[in-house]
């Protein structure tokens, strides 16, 4: 095995370079991964479209991706749970563990996480190899790909956002917005049961997608008005759940009109200005809860299990597939094609 | 329209005879309803083979029969939510709706309700028509038919068990006992997305039922030692929610070698003697808790749009359907043939 | 006993009016109640100042009022519960019982309720008498007034705010406004243990009486930056709980600042406009829960309970008690001087 | 400073013999404490009487003590949270941090923690110094002394009974067992407004304690019937949390029948059979729920709080304190008059 690694580094904002770089020191709790696929985020499109990402600034060379799946080539000495061979989906922020968050059970919350590609953090997993400590590497069961491994990280906060909310079998939910993480948050929805999913976007093509993976409706809000058409479908009452994954301070505006009284509105996307306006007087006369995701905590074990189980189709949400030497091109394409690329993945090794 | 009906009426215990009574008063707030089906539930059986239960003796002819499906034939001057034609679903128990427990949601608890059936109750749905509160009649969609209507009553039995376990996707339970509500407990679980259950039961028939309805693993208590059986199939953990059906002392002892380390037991089956010894050592060692289930409470919506939705193959739990004028022979059947009666249901019209 | 009573009409907006009235008519499941004290809200004295709340215009003769104490006169042929001479607490507001929020212990939120003094509803408690379901008629100990039972409404909704928030024994706590519903949020955190609660306002008479009633701490925001405040008060991270009673678009602003990561704000008070602008990215990034307040659900019992025992000291919140005669100068005053007036009570019956 | 520490160690069970050690070595994250206060824990005196503890034998010289209150002598090169002089309370289980359980929260189940004189760990508090991970020593404010910091330990275990419970003000609860830890749950429900709480033991010394304490009944059972004394005290239903601590079969029982339908009863004691028989079907009749209490998670910086501010007089449970060098008679003094001694403290330093 090479000592060196090939990655993609972004030295200026918009343009990766590939440089050998030594492979990474796997410590006594980690793993040595070599990674097969690594998903392209929202954030990492951002930062390589703008070279900031809210109040942070790219100002050095970073290497972008957080999305990583792959096959365990090496252990620390203290490992125990996984072996050479094993394939694995890796949670990507490593938190300090000790913190009253931390020792909550919130570690996602956890002020001294070391999350990748997250600034100030530069390393990412656009590279061959990756090592990371073994508590957060999961083992793949046989029917479950490394493909599918990457896609655990956004299916894990689609699937924090459908817990957040306490959805119950049996009930309804609206989706603003279906990027991945809107249709992420909505397979997660139908794997717990919710029976009643209607998806809303202003990109047909995105619909499309949404309908093909399963949501009962969709609403085109260019066409049509969102608010009208989900109380036509909930006889005038609103949805039990309302996701908001658009992101934009519209979409935040119209939570409100769609939830149903004494109903859950899950804020999910962020807004340009950081800010937006809310009906607070409608909120509280129903005595609506809102809740927000930040990434997730303890899902990955749950994700992959269902994933597993067949209840969730996570390949499906994969919409083009790059070699790691087409990289350029990959991030070029997802930022250009949004209304295509539901999502976009970068194969690293075969 | 006639103003008599034909009941069967238990006036010997053991033994049914029908007998044309008066169609019952409807009441401002009621409905009157055809019935199309009732299931024989467990404690039908037990009645009639017994003539008591726990401490309640039957002293008087008593009307069986509490899961019912129809149409609705007529409604009170009040009602507006349903209308003459409309397919329901009934929920048998009818709450005082002002004390506590019904104020604070919990009306299942409620010390005044009248439930059919069930003594001193003498009421029953072993009868072509009912006479019931409009808000305790559920309309069925168009894809959802009366006889799967009249299983919601048992569907929400183990619904309200799988809620009452805070059963979270892509978790794994064990469930003792394959009766009816053991296989609802475990369609209610995989409708939430849980992936792994193993149905416990001493009857290899009742065992293929659960595996033809979707559970993972079966295990044979006759033959296998269930405990070790269940700590090889989770790597020695254990499962994360234990649901005992079965009602035996056995099963109820064997709940705490079977639950994981902070998982939840499910106690839903009644014990003979009333009591039942516990490893509370363990048990408070694994911090494990015990939820209980008695009855249901403001399931029927969410279990209707899970059937409706087809997440919950309801239809498939009926072994037997008998006419209304072979009751007697159904009860005998299904007391005599327990290993193969998974359940049997009265067709009162067609 | 006379057939008549004596009412405090508002034929007018501004202006009370003494018109003697028949008893009200006791059903069967009634009881009729001679009334001691009743409390002004902050919506009686928003309709008397106004003649609207919200878009409801008051276009009829309407009688004010709900929060009543008083004593058991009489009881209808059902009641068992009380009898004449019992002192009763009164919930003013009477759900249907079985829509599906009455059914699942959220009465609070039934779209029939009817609420005393809530347009369209024109009846009020400024009256000699009322006539009420008994199950919303709660029995006072012996050790707890007329007067505070009829503070127990507002404090319903206080102690409804601190449940709704989860607020634990040993956290943190911020106040955003020392009126009426400020302070009994105040004192029912107090009561559950929060053991640091900080009150803002602008008008420091009210912070005095913050002080006086136990809070550890207040902020006057005419003088000092609250957000400063609260973070040199906690060490830079925020209370762990954020209650906004003041009801402006500031303030409303301020909670995400207020707030400690993966903390709970709890809105109360409503906006002018009904729209209200919030740092979303910041709630997002902190994974803030918001919960609301809709009035009150089965506290009445709790807080009866918790005042009895001395946890509560409620009757200290008011500020003036004024004789059922002087009602028009009791409200012309509550308005007028809303920096000097905690709490204003009318006598009805000495 | 000197480099030796003296230590009580149990060569033979029943006796503790002083040696001199080397002072603990201070790991990175570690700090060393100068322990003040010892208490002396029931498991503590179960190993010193009997050598064992449930199936765990003392074969080796072991250190007992678990209940350390200290101030910092030094501190280890990576710890910022404390300094030298500061005065603390050591929590004293070290979890991996890094398994399931650790990651979701639940690091009390942590099957790999470290925790002082529990076997096989020989390590315990009876000594000079300890050297412990920062993270889990929790800074005393100026109002809180060593002597109170040493009670945060058994405190921890009944606010976590309190806790697990979900206890709300103005509910009810009875408590078996007036030991140290049944007196600590009262304290800490006490805090939390539960304005109804009966203790019931044996022993009228204990239940002195307990009403000087602050509960609001005791019922000693030597005298008279728990449950029919609890029934006349909640006029006939039960209250809404019971509490088991005093570990006995009968007592366990008890609790189905002095529970609330639709109620908790919350399981501390440990039964010397390690199993006890419950009125199941009564359990599952009043759909009560049944938690359990293994040590604690996350309630130091809670139950100091609490402390601080006023709402838990934890001194007041100390009955005796005892030199070092008497610690082989406290030892027996705890174990011979269980019937007076309360909680019985070492003091190692002044």
């Amino acid at each position: 095995m090479s000592q060196t690694m090939k990655v993609a580094i972004m030295n200026t904002v918009g343009k990766l370079d590939f440089e050998q770089k030594p492979l990474p020191q796997v410590k006594d709790d980690d793993v040595l991964i070599k990674l097969d696929y690594v998903g392209i985020c929202g954030s990492d499109m951002h930062l390589f479209e703008n070279g900031f990402i809210g109040e942070k600034h790219v100002t050095e060379p970073i290497v972008l991706g957080h999305e990583p799946g792959g096959i365990v080539e090496a252990v620390g000495k203290n490992v125990t749970s996984l072996k050479p061979g094993d394939r694995v989906a890796v949670e990507p922020g490593i938190p300090c563990y000790t913190c009253d968050y931390c020792k909550s059970g919130r570690y996602n919350l956890c002020p001294h996480v070391y999350f990748y590609a997250s600034l100030p953090v530069l390393e990412g997993c656009f590279a061959e190899y990756i090592s990371h400590p073994a508590n957060l590497c999961f083992k793949l069961p046989d029917n479950v790909s490394t493909l599918e491994g990457a896609l655990m990280e956004p299916l894990a906060v689609g699937m924090h956002a459908a817990l957040q909310s306490g959805a119950q079998v049996g009930s309804s939910a609206v989706i603003l917005g279906a990027g991945a993480i809107g249709l992420l948050t909505m397979l997660s929805l139908k794997s717990m049961g919710v029976s009643t999913i209607t998806v809303v976007d202003l990109v047909q093509n995105r619909l499309d997608k949404a309908k093909e993976l399963g949501c009962t409706h969709t609403i085109n809000a260019s066409e049509t008005n969102a608010i009208e058409a989900v109380m036509s479908l909930t006889g005038g009452e609103g949805a039990d759940y309302v996701f908001e994954t658009a992101g934009s301070e519209a979409t935040i505006m119209q939570t409100a009109k769609l939830v149903k009284r004494g109903g859950t509105i899950v804020l999910v996307g962020y807004t340009s200005s950081g800010k937006a306006q809310m009906h607070v007087n409608n909120i509280i006369d129903n005595e609506v809860t809102i809740k927000t995701v930040f990434r997730y905590r303890n899902i990955y074990p749950k994700a992959i299990e269902a994933v597993a189980s067949g209840s969730i189709p996570l390949k499906a949400i994969v919409s083009d597939v790059f070699e790691f030497s087409r990289i350029q091109e990959a991030m070029e394409k997802a930022i250009q094609h949004k209304d295509k690329v539901t999502k976009c993945v970068i194969r690293i090794h075969d």
